[in-house]
């Protein structure tokens, strides 16, 4: 049984196609086939078509996706293949990355044709990527309505719900009656993508309530929209309200749409679940790109050039901390030039360090994030981790001093090794803790470069103490 | 404007409230104040009714956000509260770790209550955690449908289509008018949860199509559902299918709901968008958490004990990788005799390589999860990273290697920095590609683990390459 719902099959059957188009040119070229050039036309012809027919059969998610997956000189031969109707939608889909190499590729005409088939909001989101040319003669272009809203949606940064809203929605008046309400429906033919609901105003725009679908169709339809409708208690959103709260706030409800309105109540537009599900891949794939240190997703096939900038900031910041615990065990140079099995064992105590203290501030970050951890908190946290830090510290630490002790024959080193992999494991706990707790205090975001900064102080700090104790205790 | 929709705000009322309660009780107990039992009764009621009037006011939802936030005894305290036909929705909403604290506290008959009120998908959902007395109780007092849908549910991994699935639906036959389907959903009174659509089925449970909402209100009802419905060329799931297919299918596609059906066309159950929703913050969850070695999310006010068990396989494992880069520095311990410098610069040449790797591995993770690389593209990927990297060694690798020569006076000291550096780094890049397409190629989940493989690559690989060429060029 075929499944139309899978990318993958669709990715492999134009690879295919591309592949044999390629070999017909390859033959050519190399002119290992005898040009008659009426074959070669026709096979080339055949494939185009069917290449043609396929991608025409496709849904714009679906061709942004084999367009990603296919490196530049194949990805832009299907571009120009794409039904120029559905240009504009497979844009929208396409990471940012992709987004320029396709934009790039296109005439002026041609992006304006796409520019034209979008929605308001759809266009906002476009908007940073496209000449500023381009912009503005499909702006000229719009009425004024639209003009209004694409102004609007722009307006707001892009982690704000503003940024977010569509302008695709039905209103309604609260006297008529359900009936009216399905007649009207029915000459207008068609409700826009993800209508749940329907949002009942008065005349000056101020939002009264909303009536489901679910009511429309399982009350009585004599009923006015007055009657029917749920008066509001539902979420409602404010343009400049955080998208991730809102996005919770999806989820948390179950929401499929909810309407934004502004500081009067007024209906300004509205947010649909697929955008918010959007916003929610978003926000954890840049936290897993953050967390190894990548500013953003790259284009695979990107050239090297792009991924050295895409990576040299975090590298930067780890050479610095890694030249700072080199200074901390370079100051304890002596120590090791008499006792050099501490060189040795020296990075155990750092590694599991950090891995410890990473442990604790990616629990920590991530509490915050959702709220349910507030300021008072902190006591609490911190006699846990510090708890959870002495049982590993002890035993970790009992087991690798025995080591020590076993491979070195010395048993103060053993000593030396536990307690030192009892105080760093301390430490991150205690700075797992602090650190995200008082950057969230004062306003930063704890997420941001976390691991890094949590690695850096496990390692000088490990360095410091392991080789600090080994000076103290076991040399003099 | 008091925003309905901000848990933050709910938790820090209940919060209040809690220490107000908190703070008669002490004084009472501290008999600081005389022990009016009047009063004290009076004052506690008060706070207590206030309290339940809260929370009997909020979302299942935000309760059980609440009760996360809470330390366990609070927690407890605010359980006891809940309105008992509440338990089950919010037993299904609170994280894995926090259930099993409530389920605990509650007595039998309460959590036979609880479950009661729950459709068979919920209590597959839930059963796991469940006490098997109980379930069994609950799965004898179901209809015989009920029973087999949560046999059903149940008889499928967690992370197949089958396991989500709702059995929630309204099926329609092909043959009837549009009117005569408005006029049951009235007599129905309501839908499902999640509705776009209702799903057309023949008389052998086969489904034939969909009918969506828009078209039963758009459409003329004179119509044929046959006619008015899209005959099926939407997404339709199986339930052996993962369940993370699916929920990119819903994020390309903008879907609501969608059909299961079996291997006969049959339809069994339904997928909607609440719970793509909840998968999609799961896994981006687990990745997050697996990068730091967790296991999974933790009761943040849990004992310490469950954290030592949440935490140890990763640090265990990462024990074991730092012994074995011990021991090859312990290898060389001659060498770093004769130059100390070494010890103190080794460090910088390994952790530069894990984080260049994990930047590699966590792309190349992330582009086989969503299907974008394929078998063929290991050698064009190879190539760039290995671009990259090369790019990387001699810039930064050139950088230290002058730093090196800078502190320590020894230009060939910096050129073996400089090498090792490089070396590091293509070994970080190749490993970065290699080890995730070979484990993908050979069915294992490439994420599983990658930055431990890898950092335990670059960590012992660094130290190897840097205090062998050292040993070889410096020493000798």
């Amino acid at each position: 049984m075929p499944q139309p719902n899978d990318p993958q099959e669709h990715l492999r059957q134009v690879q295919e196609l591309l592949a044999r188009q390629r070999l017909v040119e390859n033959l050519v070229h190399r002119q290992t086939m005898p040009r008659h050039e009426l074959v070669e036309g026709l096979l080339h012809k055949q494939h185009r078509v069917e290449l043609q027919q396929r991608l025409d059969a496709l849904h714009p998610a679906d061709i942004a996706y084999i367009l990603e997956a296919l490196p530049i000189e194949d990805r832009l031969r299907v571009w120009e293949m794409v039904r120029a109707d559905q240009d504009g939608d497979i844009l929208l889909e396409v990471s940012d990355a992709v987004r320029g190499t396709l934009i790039e590729d296109m005439e002026p005409e041609e992006l304006l044709a796409a520019a034209e088939h979008l929605d308001a909001d759809e266009l906002a989101d476009l908007a940073p990527d496209l000449p500023p040319e381009i912009l503005r003669e499909v702006i000229d272009g719009l009425d004024h309505q639209s003009r209004r809203q694409v102004h609007a949606a722009m307006s707001y940064p892009e982690d704000q719900v503003g940024a977010c809203m569509d302008f695709d929605m039905v209103t309604l008046r609260h006297e008529v009656s359900l009936e009216v309400v399905l007649r009207y429906l029915r000459r207008r033919k068609a409700l826009p993508d993800h209508t749940d609901k329907l949002f009942v105003i008065d005349r000056h725009e101020r939002l009264l309530g909303m009536l489901t679908l679910e009511a429309l169709l399982t009350r009585d339809p004599e009923r006015t929209v007055g009657e029917a409708m749920d008066p509001g208690a539902l979420p409602r959103f404010h343009p400049e309200e955080k998208v991730t709260d809102a996005a919770h706030a999806f989820e948390r409800y179950d929401l499929i749409s909810a309407p934004v309105v502004d500081g009067q109540g007024r209906l300004i537009g509205r947010l649909t679940v697929a955008d918010m599900v959007d916003v929610i891949r978003d926000r954890s794939d840049q936290e897993i790109l953050g967390q190894a240190g990548l500013q953003e997703e790259e284009d695979i096939f990107a050239p090297v050039w792009g991924s050295v900038r895409n990576r040299w900031i975090w590298l930067a910041v780890n050479m610095a901390t890694a030249i700072l615990a080199s200074r901390v065990i370079a100051y304890f140079e002596d120590a090791i030039g008499q006792l050099v099995a501490l060189a040795a064992l020296m990075p155990i105590v750092a590694g599991i360090g950090g891995n410890s203290g990473n442990q604790t501030i990616t629990l920590i970050v991530r509490a915050l994030a959702t709220g349910q951890v507030g300021r008072g908190g902190t006591r609490r946290l911190l006699r846990k981790e510090v708890g959870v830090a002495l049982i590993n510290g002890l035993f970790w630490g009992g087991f690798l001093g025995l080591l020590a002790w076993w491979l070195y024959g010395k048993p103060e080193l053993g000593l030396v090794m536990t307690a030192a992999m009892l105080l760093n494991l301390l430490l991150a706990a205690a700075a797992g803790v602090l650190i995200p707790m008082l950057r969230h205090r004062f306003g930063q975001d704890p997420a941001l470069g976390s691991s890094v900064l949590i690695t850096a102080l496990t390692d000088s700090g490990g360095f410091f103490i392991f080789l600090g104790l080994a000076s103290v205790f076991l040399l003099g």
